[in-house]
């Protein structure tokens, strides 16, 4: 526990921890997106060509946020002209498993 | 499989399924009040008592929804005054490990 957690009551712990979570869960692409890096670094063309149904602009802005949040990282090569990847990072990594089983979650009440 | 996905591509019912488990898992409080009910049914008035951050309105908006997606229940007792609890449904119990490892999702990016 670092200083953040002894200075906060449980609750309000978990309600930070809860936010943190939905930060990175929620939003229509969000998990769509970071689903796409599971296996491997994806440049930003085949990001749009595998989700053809999000546009230019929020796929632009969600992937800025998952950046930001920590969960993929870019990667811009000096090339000409410039290649740009983006994948999980180490943390992205770590918690994908538990993002995969989100999938149930919505199988157990779709029925599908 | 049944009928609906059937006739869907996978990427569509891979969607559909992400955009169901948005809909239970999405929501400030939603997650926070699906946590209240772990171990046991509760009574509105208890939940307001644990949640006393959430507006009254909210609450039941949340709760309202919570039951129409079939995460809980409210079972009304025929006692003077009506005795209200909510408890979760048994697809609710199914998903609530998947549900509560989230935290770990939080966690990992807070570093708590």
């Amino acid at each position: 526990m670092n200083e953040l957690s002894r200075t906060l009551k449980t609750d309000e712990i978990t309600q930070l921890v809860l936010k943190k979570t939905l930060d990175i869960v929620c939003g229509k692409w969000r998990l769509y997106i970071i689903f796409q890096l599971t296996d491997q670094a994806c440049r930003y063309g085949e990001l749009r060509r595998r989700i053809p149904e999000v546009s230019e602009k929020v796929l632009v802005q969600e992937l800025k946020e998952l950046v930001a949040l920590g969960v993929i990282e870019k990667t811009t090569y000096g090339e000409t002209p410039p290649r740009v990847e983006y994948s999980l990072t180490e943390r992205g990594r770590k918690v994908l498993p538990i993002l995969l089983q989100l999938k149930t979650v919505g199988e157990t009440f779709l029925e599908v």
